[in-house]
């Protein structure tokens, strides 16, 4: 499992390209790019728009590293309820 | 990525063996086996333990999906960090 935490972080940073956090297009071709198949409407700009706002709790309009984490862990809680387990009942 | 991130939630299922929540001894075991090269002291029961209660937010003695995902984002951080970029600091 250690290489899969390292292949999320690795994702971040080299879509960040050195600056500390992604903007808005990096964090698009970020979704579109390694998330268009496992979440719905990455096709979409706006709908990509909306979830970064929803992710980007300082609103300074870019994703930090911890931003980014909440997304895994809303793709993780979505996979697991697709397992049809009851872990992720009431996600936040 | 998307690889990545089913691995962290299957690994998660395959512990609890379909109960909702990681025992204590389950996430014990996970933590040794899984982070053992990532984290340090998971040989240690009683560090693991203390782990445990920290991120135990409702105190039920177990670990739930939610509680496991802040180990994975803690995890994250850390190796974030290990790769000197900034974007871990002041982490939560």
């Amino acid at each position: 499992m250690e290489g899969a935490i390292k292949t999320v972080v690795m994702q971040f940073l080299s879509a960040t390209r050195g600056k500390e956090n992604l903007s808005s297009k990096s964090f698009q071709k970020l979704v579109q790019s390694q998330l268009g198949n496992i979440m719905s409407d990455t096709d979409s700009s706006s709908a990509v728009k909306d979830m970064m706002k929803g992710l980007d709790d300082n609103q300074d309009g870019k994703v930090s590293f911890q931003e980014y984490m909440t997304l895994i862990g809303y793709v993780a809680n979505s996979v697991c309820e697709q397992k049809g387990q009851p872990n992720a009942a009431g996600g936040q």
